[in-house]
């Protein structure tokens, strides 16, 4: 049919073997005879837990700020040229976690859910795009808003059969050849007694290590290895949530942008990003905190959208989420047709900042307080007045478990369903929050829905499209001439 | 940059006009430089209620049925070769209706909720993409699996300021000079007393009207006008839910079929085909009839695409749904990260028919019943065993809702939650069926989600992107070569 672009593939697999390890992804390449374009500098941004719901809550959120009609304002994803729907099962479940979907999208191979870049049996490595690009002589930048031992940009730089021993993977962050590490903490608490911690070894591996932002400023472009993080005060050595951020926080976008002063050479660069507390905030049911994420996630996008603008025809942007987080809907029962997203703008703390520095106290200091002595705060914090008698049947509840100690929580289904392994007072108010505002929630788990895939730049047509998050290796990896002849097509 | 195909478009805006109706939609077209594809043979799928959590539910039940792994098997939908995302708002509401929808699909313009092929304020009429196929000589045909006065229908070929006057709708379906309805019936029950109903109005106005397979099978083209459906018993003029069809029941995709049959011309032809019970199945969270009605509308989908194979370079064909329904997601809190959708697969019967032939009867008959008769039943028809305490208790709240009287019920907010307008033990069946398998619902309404649009044929890249349901129109009608000038750039 005429208007069909043909796109042909040659097919060619090779097994690609480094020292140490054995790599067996069958890594392949596409040279197509339409797509002639290579892209030099590549962003992957990964939104974990962000898919469609989390885009478009937000996007309504933004419309409401700017206007009084119904509708949405785009965020700069959204209107990127390319737009493509992306399945993300694991190879052992339907519901995936961010470490077989980091692993599909970093190396094209489907595994278990809990393993960082290897295959289903976890007995041999997949060798990962970031990898790749700097064999190819790229330099290499792996970012996080959550802690960089974390699965999603684990499965960029380490192998290893299970996410949950942080300090294997921190270790093997600290002896990568990478070039640019930043975001997040490490999980330094999981350092076993007696052993050399992370940023240690990346010290005496001789990484420039930052803590602060007038450090991240000064940096200036060299081959030293470079890592830059800020230690917050509680929120498990993540970026704070945006809504709790202070002036001296670095956001996610700064990280983007001094990476790409720090990783532009002649050879170009391959720059993973990630916006790991949206999935955070929604696996606590707290949309203010997954929108504002959202927006910063987004405005980090928006750096690499400058420098697509000053580097057109060799840029790479694609955009995607890892699994959907929370089974957020935009809609509710309670409201119907309705919505109300001012309610979300009256939200001033995260569920976690609450927990901390609302909760923790009174609990306490007032063992025998009540929910009216914490009214005027979950004003303050949620903008919850005028609560009506089935809400405040649901407050006084949650109290009551919010008071017990958490081994004297009941443990029966119908609690989990109301509060998940959450503060039963907080996910109360987000939920009641939420509810107002026509957005509601089914799960504290990821769920399975698709998520879209947003592509700019060289390339970019391959990302149209129904396909699974495997492609996105195969796609990204055709458009980067890295590996051997793969068929995209459909 | 190079590998971005350019599309220039001509812009110039016309106004059209037709006796006895102002219409001023200022319909557009498009003359683009690189697409030079012009469509004889469109079909529009419109899935009512069907959002990527509809499409996904049923691929990944598909899966099930085929697979002991974890993944999903693409309905024929999600394998053409453009896929983009639809926003659906209204211009008074984030979350549409059926009638706004249709009405920016079928017209290129926003309306307000509830309002039939008009404007905001439903002053003026505004031309539909059927009306506009008919006067370029096409052939028109609107086929949907609910009454053909509904409002995705009726967007298609009639104006009214309410969806509700149904009376009003079916007048304007027997007046019109389209060539072929089918699917539903009419809502005859609401024909005022001592007026014709519309059925009579089409026998007078020479519609050839059929009402059973035989009939459908014996008609041949020609240039008779065809009304084509088949009364059935209780679910509201509607094709029956595929879990309750019997072998006298006419599928969509039968009257697709009959229907390219009838309308195949030398001047082409337009079909609009609804697949409306997703959305009656979404909206009472029975997501076993969903999925039942997902296939069914895939397999008329399947019939167009038939079609195509024979006429690739004249055909396009666009599936979209007007809104999601009933705020479906691939995850429960209960389930946390397992599915389980071979527990959809013990589904035989639709809540309605449960309504209608379990509960109504056992309620007249059995006014001191217990739940513990109606066990077998529920096994029989859901395949619920092993209930848990706590489905027990839910149960047996609703089964005790379900035994009063409507009046008698409680009408706080929880019982809305628990039931919205349902029958509790029927809606309650399908909830703890659905929750099992890791599906959640969250409204009895529609939410605001983007939907996702599929094309293939003429013109299909058009569809690639994210855009909105006005968008549809423009796209559409720019391959069908109607009106004049829109600028679809992005």
């Amino acid at each position: 049919m005429k208007n069909r672009v043909v796109i042909l593939f040659t097919a060619l697999f090779i097994a690609l073997a480094v020292p140490g390890a054995l790599f067996a992804n069958g890594v392949e390449d596409a040279s197509d005879t339409m797509e002639t374009a290579q892209a030099k500098y590549v962003f992957l941004f990964i939104g974990d837990g962000m898919a469609l719901p989390q885009i478009s809550a937000t996007e309504a959120y933004l419309n409401y700020q700017n206007s009084s009609n119904a509708g949405v304002r785009l965020l700069a994803m959204s209107q990127f040229p390319a737009q493509g729907l992306t399945t993300t099962y694991s190879a052992d479940r339907f519901i995936t976690d961010s470490a077989a979907a980091a692993t599909a999208i970093a190396c094209g191979q489907k595994t278990n859910t809990g393993v960082i870049a290897m295959n289903s049996s976890a007995t041999v490595g997949l060798k990962t795009i970031a990898e790749m690009a700097k064999e190819a002589g790229m330099k290499v930048g792996i970012l996080s808003s959550v802690n960089l031992d974390h699965a999603t940009p684990a499965s960029f730089y380490a192998h290893f059969k299970t996410r949950n021993d942080y300090y294997e993977i921190s270790r093997q962050m600290a002896n990568s050849d990478f070039d640019y590490f930043a975001g997040g903490m490490v999980r330094l608490d999981k350092t076993p007694e007696g052993q050399k911690n992370a940023i240690d070894m990346m010290k005496d591996n001789g990484w420039e290590v930052t803590t602060t932002r007038s450090q991240l400023n000064t940096l200036q472009p060299s081959d030293k290895q470079v890592y830059a993080y800020y230690a917050t005060s509680f929120t498990r050595n993540s970026i704070d949530y945006t809504l709790d951020q202070e002036s001296d926080d670095i956001t996610l976008a700064e990280y983007t942008k001094k990476g790409i002063e720090l990783l532009d050479n002649p050879n170009g660069f391959f720059m993973m990003v990630e916006g790991g507390k949206i999935d955070w905030a929604c696996h606590a049911n707290d949309a203010g905190s997954s929108i504002g994420n959202t927006i910063a996630f987004d405005d980090a996008i928006k750096e690499a959208v400058a420098f697509y603008n000053r580097h057109p025809d060799e840029t790479l942007i694609v955009v995607t989420g890892d699994h959907e987080c929370g089974g957020l809907t935009l809609g509710f029962a309670g409201t119907q047709y309705d919505s109300a997203f001012a309610d979300i703008g009256k939200q001033n703390m995260s569920y976690e900042a609450f927990d901390n520095f609302v909760i923790k106290p009174f609990r306490a200091d007032n063992p025998n307080g009540s929910l009216a002595d914490l009214l005027p705060e979950i004003e303050k914090g949620f903008g919850l007045t005028n609560l009506s008698d089935y809400e405040m049947q649901l407050l006084e509840t949650a109290f009551e478990n919010t008071m017990l100690d958490k081994k004297e929580r009941a443990k029966d289904e119908a609690t989990y369903l109301n509060y998940g392994g959450y503060e039963p007072l907080s996910v109360t108010i987000t939920h009641i929050l939420n509810n107002r505002a026509g957005l509601a929630w089914t799960s504290y788990s990821h769920t399975a829905v698709p998520v879209p895939t947003f592509a700019m730049g060289a390339g970019q047509s391959l990302f149209n499209g129904y396909y699974d998050n495997t492609d996105i290796f195969k796609k990204t990896a055709a458009v980067m001439g890295l590996g051997q002849a793969v068929s995209m097509a459909r």
